[in-house]
């Protein structure tokens, strides 16, 4: 079930309101990534708490671990991990894609050995399908085969570019056939590529909107080309996509790709970046970014963003706010606490970005939010 | 200041009440460790939550790493780890102990290049009390020599002993001498050494006893003594100590040693092992312990422990309650997720363990408490 309903619009960008099985996602959203059934080093309460509406799983390594029979015991991701909103899952394309030359793709599907145990698997539009079936994600993702934008120093050519394109768009009708075969009660996208060509992306564009999916992905971006390329990209295909449809820009981006994106007409997002930058110290203001490991936070008694209501940083009634100083210190002792707090305050920063950009656009003042978005983010984090 | 009230005795265990600056603790208690000011996995609201009275914070690290500078800027460790409730700090003394050969013990105190930068550092009662000053910490402890049980295979002797333990009675009268004249608002400990000599601990007690502190400790027992030295020790020297004054137990230890500590006489308790262990999957239950790494809980859906009401174990109305076999899939796949978790529910343990104590004291039934306490540890987590 999906339903899809456009409640403002201002320029190309978009505010709309996505019904789906496990609840109701107000859009633009941003989806905190949860590869192994855990968005890391946060609790699903503290997701809940920050307001994040639905977040994604990764299909490929739910595969290897847990393993579908303990995912079909449990009934699907949901009750295995403890969310209980809305959840999407990718196709696994991206992951085999990424083994490199542990994969060797054919028109079936895709050969690879078991990264965890080296078992010979084979991954095809139907295996993903019924993985994802198991899973009972509100959303799945066609199989697709993600088109590299360099193999090896070697940019791919237009040619490569049109037989991986359709490639997956075989794949597509594939994924749709079984996804309907298995009746299952949840909403399949369709995932443009056609690597950095722009007639590539509306041949794609225009083959996926004859197979009538309930919503669209823009692939294969993200994926190493310079930022110039991938804006172009950005630019040139969302606003193509079906008006009445939700648009998801996949592994995008930075807080200024995800602003940028809903000026072109994204609705979903979802990136690594907030829990993995935490991870590395690397945390997401109002007022620009800040390396906690830089000395020259060592005795700052200022939370990380004065305007931030995240547990890090103004706490939650009894206790919690914590100072840069203390961030520090937990990270120079290499203590859990460090990531814990880092990953609670990018993923807010995140989500908090995407309430703020609904709200704007609610009120119709979306463009002026964009360049106080720019101003404030160059302000810098104050010395 | 401290206040010590007795308000109920059962044999030789207490229930009382200890008011100190930053609140009222209700023992007997357990005291979760937060070495370099923060306790291993957790965040101060889920210690709040779970009913954390007072947390320990360990006075050679916190030196080392902030440094003083810091905490003296933040007012002490109380603001700067952002934990509102009571607090202890040991005395630095274990840990220069620790150091062994790279440390040199002299009347004076313990010179010693610091882990961190090698700088050249000099550590004695003086500094120590000066230390734990700026920390501002409800209850400091006197810097002693932690009596060895052996060294390299030699077993301490009674004389080795004795020399030791006069010297910590001498480093007890310089602490509590630097206390004052720092005009220290909180409250020194003693601590009780002696070895394994029964004799000896006595005449540490009553020499300690002499000076009249607020409270005493004893130390020296969890050194890797076999455990029938240390039930041996517990069962002799607690009953000893002033019966107005209360009873800290120091570094000691599993479920069982802290019940039978309790009937020894003990109010309080601390101990690395509930998060230690936490970390390496070894999960305590009212029903026995469990290694959450065992392939036998790879599809089990039940609780860790279904009689409790941690956020791992019950949640907390809208998120959490897992299964064993989440936990084994996070502990699989290294997410961090899974010491988190692991680490809420033995505090949570350690601490609802500390609260049945208390009220089958109040209610006089804590000969049967500790029956039924046993009887079930023995009952096995079930397959």
């Amino acid at each position: 079930m999906l339903h899809f309903e456009l409640l403002e619009t201002e320029g190309r960008a978009r505010r709309g309101r996505l019904t789906l099985n496990h609840g109701v996602v107000e859009t633009p959203v941003f989806m905190p990534v949860g590869t192994y059934g855990t968005v890391k080093g946060v609790t699903p309460r503290s997701l809940e708490e920050m307001g994040a509406q639905i977040i994604l799983g990764n299909t490929f390594h739910l595969w290897m671990r847990p393993g579908l029979d303990v995912l079909l015991q449990f009934g699907g991701l949901h009750r295995f991990e403890g969310w209980r909103r809305p959840m999407l899952t990718d196709s696994g394309g991206f992951q085999v894609w990424s083994l490199g030359e542990m994969r060797k793709i054919s028109e079936e599907g895709v050969r690879f050995a078991s990264p965890v145990n080296g078992d010979r698997l084979f991954l095809t539009p139907e295996v993903s399908m019924q993985i994802q079936t198991v899973l009972n994600s509100d959303i799945a993702m066609q199989f697709d085969e993600c088109t590299p934008y360099e193999t090896k120093g070697h940019v791919t050519t237009e040619d490569e570019a049109r037989a991986s394109m359709e490639l997956s768009l075989r794949w597509a009708r594939r994924s749709r056939d079984e996804f309907g075969r298995l009746a299952n009660p949840n909403a399949l996208f369709g995932i443009v590529q056609g690597g950095m060509f722009e007639s590539l992306r509306e041949e794609s564009t225009a083959s996926l909107v004859d197979l009538d999916l309930p919503g669209y992905a823009i692939g294969g971006v993200s994926v190493g080309e310079p930022k110039d390329e991938m804006l172009r990209i950005m630019a040139h295909t969302p606003q193509r996509l079906p008006a009445a449809k939700p648009r998801y820009l996949m592994g995008v981006g930075t807080p200024e790709d995800l602003v940028e994106g809903v000026a072109q007409g994204v609705d979903l997002f979802d990136c690594v970046m907030p829990t993995r930058n935490a991870r590395n110290g690397h945390l997401f203001t109002r007022f620009g970014d800040l390396k906690i490991r830089n000395a020259r936070h060592k005795a700052d008694e200022r939370p990380l963003d004065e305007s931030c209501t995240c547990y890090a940083c103004h706490g939650c009634g009894t206790s919690g706010g914590f100072s840069r100083a203390y961030l520090h210190h937990l990270d120079r002792c290499g203590e859990m606490l460090g990531p814990m707090l880092a990953s609670i305050h990018n993923l807010h920063y995140y989500v908090n970005l995407m309430r703020e950009i609904r709200e704007a656009l609610d009120e119709g003042r979306f463009d002026a939010f964009r360049r106080r978005f720019a101003q404030d983010r160059a302000r810098g984090i104050g010395d």
